[in-house]
């Protein structure tokens, strides 16, 4: 654990979603796309900014929940402040945490900002993912599939209700918008392997 | 839906790990093994104890919940006479819904019996398991993994924190519990199955 883990454990709210195994791994994927795309990378700022992106973890039903990264790169810009980044740090910092929501509807537009976004929409994605969407579903109190017809093939698909559907609303379609090349060769590969899952589960039902 | 399906959600209180899919998957698993095994099957009773072997739904950390299932099988039975059931089928399904569990630690003594549990312990597994444990993992606010040790290379296990542990406490146990041919088979491919599935999530961490 290095001084940014350090202070972020000290304040942060985690969830079963969102806890400090999610940073590790986004940092894991965020160093694999930098070493692949051929740009120099500002290392102290995407290592701060994928440590406190999550920083205020809002539950996934909370009403200002597109507010978050904007919520949380102004709580971590004190923090990274006593963790003596300068201020041209912290404002690329910020915009890179604010950026790595969807919801927030801010383009990336720094290489680091770039990297935080995809390398946070990978652990969305593959076994990681599936385990991820489970435990939330699980938490809300949300049915793995409509027993009625499971693959919404005369329903439309419902997300709020059934676990397996946001595979279709969302998990999916991620692979199109990620924004560096390495972060979409990944998707591409753990949404392949989320297809298999769902086949699984279907030779099961 | 038929009427005992009618008649279980007459009164049921599922919960996500524990609804009408999981019935009608177990009842899908029940006759795949029916047909495998070499014997007189009586359907009526293997269907009433299917549909009715979670009537009682106790929460997994509930103190009485090695009572859950003789608690299904006596409330069950006023349902069944309702339906028309005789009282040797009766007291047939009443031993195949209280043998279907582990903490009840009663032998089933019947061919209804023993497919129930092998085809309730099937449900635990394959890519419907890691969906079933990961979302009720999830409801229980337990992390995916410890983030210090993720496979438990240094520490016991411990499944009421971390959900994959639970892998290696029950899950890939399973196998060796199965108390007909066909169940073990299926047991053993899906226990295959998620062995892949961890691999899987070893890589992208």
């Amino acid at each position: 654990m290095d001084a940014y883990e350090a202070a972020l454990l000290e304040v942060w709210q985690s969830d079963p979603a969102h806890d400090i195994a999610h940073i590790r791994r986004v940092w894991g994927n965020a160093q694999t796309i930098a070493r692949q795309e051929d740009v120099a990378v500002n290392w102290t700022v995407l290592r701060a900014a994928t440590v406190f992106h999550d920083l205020v973890n809002l539950p996934k039903d909370a009403p200002n929940r597109d507010q978050a990264s904007r919520l949380s790169a102004e709580a971590a810009d004190p923090i990274l402040a006593r963790l003596a980044l300068g201020p041209s740090d912290r404002a690329n910092v910020a915009h890179a945490i604010i950026a790595h929501s969807f919801s927030a509807r801010v383009p990336p537009e720094t290489v680091e900002a770039r990297i935080l976004r995809d390398a946070d929409r990978l652990d969305a994605l593959g076994a990681v993912g599936v385990a991820r969407m489970m435990a939330v579903s699980g938490a809300l109190g949300r049915g793995l599939y409509d027993p009625e017809d499971p693959f919404a093939q005369h329903r439309p698909l419902d997300d709020q209700r059934w676990a397996i559907d946001h595979f279709e609303t969302k998990l999916f379609r991620l692979c199109d918008d990620m924004v560096t090349g390495a972060g979409r060769q990944m998707a591409l590969e753990r949404t392949a392997y989320m297809k298999t899952f769902l086949d699984q589960l279907r030779r099961e039902m």
